[in-house]
């Protein structure tokens, strides 16, 4: 069952209770062929197992049965938003990450500098991982492309990343990536170009961006920001044009009045402001993360926790990395069990088997603490004991049902 | 979820990665009563318990929850067709599974050779099991069978049972069956009518092949290739009338490209080439199968294994043959794991256990092994192990879905 389908049936109350959801990134993990243990099965984490049996567990699909989901959408089911519904573009998700504001008519695409070599080809889709001050420079010289009609709003990500906003009539975002996605002799950027009628006005908007912003990055100023090895020069990439997000707000599907977000990376926070949450962190040391949550914790009714370091450990093949940031994890979780929510619900968006290097389809180990939770037998949160946990195997998009339930917010269903 | 539902939402590589379905129709059971143990807990099968052991394991329901399905129905939902969305009429199965093609207006149905007394009552719905042989002599006689602007099509399907394929314009499929489903001193065959307008003219067309059919039968040259035993009179009865299957190809829909079919028994080769896959076995010797099999799997991104023995011994009560079977696919099951496909899945379309004598609703033992594949710990192939699998108990039209994904087919859903 989808939360957000199923929520316009219900009738929510605000009592006051709070929800924590914790969401660990790639929590999920496969065995070590040695040992035959998981990421989780692995670490010490006796915080978490302890919360495990006061609780009720299971595993979550993130998405569908053998599907690897990106995180943006792996994060809108957990909020509840069916993802075969509701499409959010990487370009929207940074925009927001970053705190801008999308308008109706208005284009957002996710912008990398990148290296390529004489003839153009793309050797270095990250620019030696560009650092994110010399990225603010280079986009104070973007910002000086004028295209008529048409506002441009450029902003630094992170690292190598920017986006950018197009804003004037009759744009539309079906227009190709020039991202490749992929480094090479022999790969170029991919030509941009509009998948729809509608939009040649903006691809050709895009074009025009992209090249004039080539021609800058080639200038003396640019050079003199940030030079390349090998005689690379910098350049730009982009992908995910999308247009504004069309999500019903997380205030409006479950009647909850104030929700925020602590998180350590812009996309999330993106999809966090995306479906209504107040960002109430920027910064991204753990440490930090939980001292934020134990100052605002009063203030909300619903806190997305968004913890990322496990899952680029993950996709880095690095499973003691995995197990020592768990272990860490581990060792502040009581700070969030000592605020006491009505709900705390732990769980991941997909798993990131260290083994497996990237995220996947293996389902993800779920728990939920409550004064109204059923304890199962489950007495650690790993793979192979949440299985065995009251809740089974379910969708992730269900999991907000059972976070409002448990939080006694949602009213009983007829007569 | 349904497969075929989510697959347009996805994009597939072609990997070269191997699948190989096997399925052992009707293999779920319930317990004896002096033992408590089902058939597949009394077999000694220590080679499906050993991938047990290695693999992922779940309970699949066939259909949806107390629903016993047909053979062709429970077939389509493990390809991932939504039983609810998509009918293929026992008559189109029987003309594809004999390698007939149908064209846009053709009406296929099931003939099957009965036997009736001299009131025309039915007292042999399978004619005393008349040969192959003797069927085929019989189709000869009626394919003499003339009907003005409608090109009529007989083929031998096995046994008692031929199919014929009415072509011609203006036909239309909603036509009552004559197969009065009993037999017995007061039961005739069924009246033929058009459950709707749209097709009377073809009813009147089936009568009018059912009154010939019947007349030729009961000539001297008829009665000289199958003479019945107590003054029994040869006569047919219909069943099943169908029009052209209209589904979606596996190709298709999971961007496999070369499916095959190995299958001892017409009907699954009927489904199986009406979904896209070629039929690369027409035999029904359960070591000849495991031959086909390791001849051609390299020649194939997917293959359909079916087994069909255990199912009929179910059907006929008979818990100790369908023991005695289970050990017998044990001992050849290494084979197929030799051949390391990326994934093997293990299952069984339906339930049939011995003490039900038929198909059941009963969730059906599941396996699946893959590099990638998270094993739980699940070391036996049956009812009271799997059910404890890390899949749980799911749908059959999900088992596409996690095939592909194990195989590393499915690409990353979204950003």
């Amino acid at each position: 069952m989808i939360s957000s389908e199923i929520a316009p049936h219900l009738e929510f109350k605000n009592n006051g209770s709070k929800i924590i959801l914790f969401v660990i990134d790639g929590v999920g993990g496969l065995p070590l062929p040695k040992t035959g243990l998981t990421e989780l099965e692995t670490a010490k984490i006796p915080n978490l197992d302890r919360l495990a049996s006061k609780g009720v567990t299971g595993m979550i699909t993130p998405i569908a049965p053998g599907v690897s989901p990106g995180s943006g959408v792996a994060h809108l089911a957990l909020l509840g938003y069916d993802p075969f519904t509701y499409d959010v573009g990487r370009g929207a998700i940074a925009a927001y990450g970053v705190g801008l504001k999308m308008e109706e008519d208005d284009i957002a695409v996710r912008v990398n500098f990148a290296g390529f070599n004489s003839a153009g080809a793309v050797v270095d889709r990250r620019a030696g991982r560009l650092a994110t001050e010399k990225n603010m420079e280079l986009c104070k010289l973007l910002r000086e492309i004028k295209i008529h009609d048409v506002e441009i709003i450029i902003e630094t990500v992170m690292d190598y990343r920017s986006v950018v906003i197009f804003r004037g009539e009759g744009l539309h975002p079906d227009i190709s990536d020039s991202d490749p996605q992929a480094t090479g002799e022999g790969v170029f950027p991919e030509p941009v170009v509009a998948l729809k009628p509608r939009s040649r006005y903006a691809a050709s908007i895009a074009r025009t961006f992209i090249k004039e912003a080539n021609d800058i990055l080639q200038t003396k100023e640019a050079k003199a920001i940030a030079e390349l090895p090998n005689g690379q020069h910098l350049g730009i990439l982009t992908r995910g044009y999308s247009d504004r997000p069309k999500l019903p707000l997380m205030q409006h599907l479950y009647g909850l009045e104030s929700l925020g977000a602590i998180a350590s990376y812009p996309d999330y926070r993106g999809i966090a402001r995306i479906v209504g949450m107040d960002v109430i962190y920027d910064g991204h040391e753990l440490n930090d993360e939980f001292d934020k949550l134990e100052e605002v914790f009063h203030n909300y009714d619903f806190i997305f926790f968004h913890v990322k370091e496990i899952d680029s450990a993950g996709e880095d093949g690095n499973f003691d990395k995995k197990v020592s940031l768990l272990e860490e994890i581990d060792k502040q979780i009581s700070r969030v069990e000592d605020l006491s929510p009505e709900v705390l619900v732990i769980t991941g968006d997909h798993s990131t088997p260290a083994v497996y290097k990237g995220h996947s389809w293996h389902p993800v180990p779920f728990l939920l603490v409550s004064k109204w939770c059923r304890p199962d037998n489950v007495k650690r949160f790993c793979e192979s004991e949440c299985r065995n946990g009251e809740l089974g195997l379910f969708h992730a998009t269900e999991v907000m049902l059972y976070a409002l339930g448990n939080a006694g917010r949602i009213d009983k269903f007829r007569a």
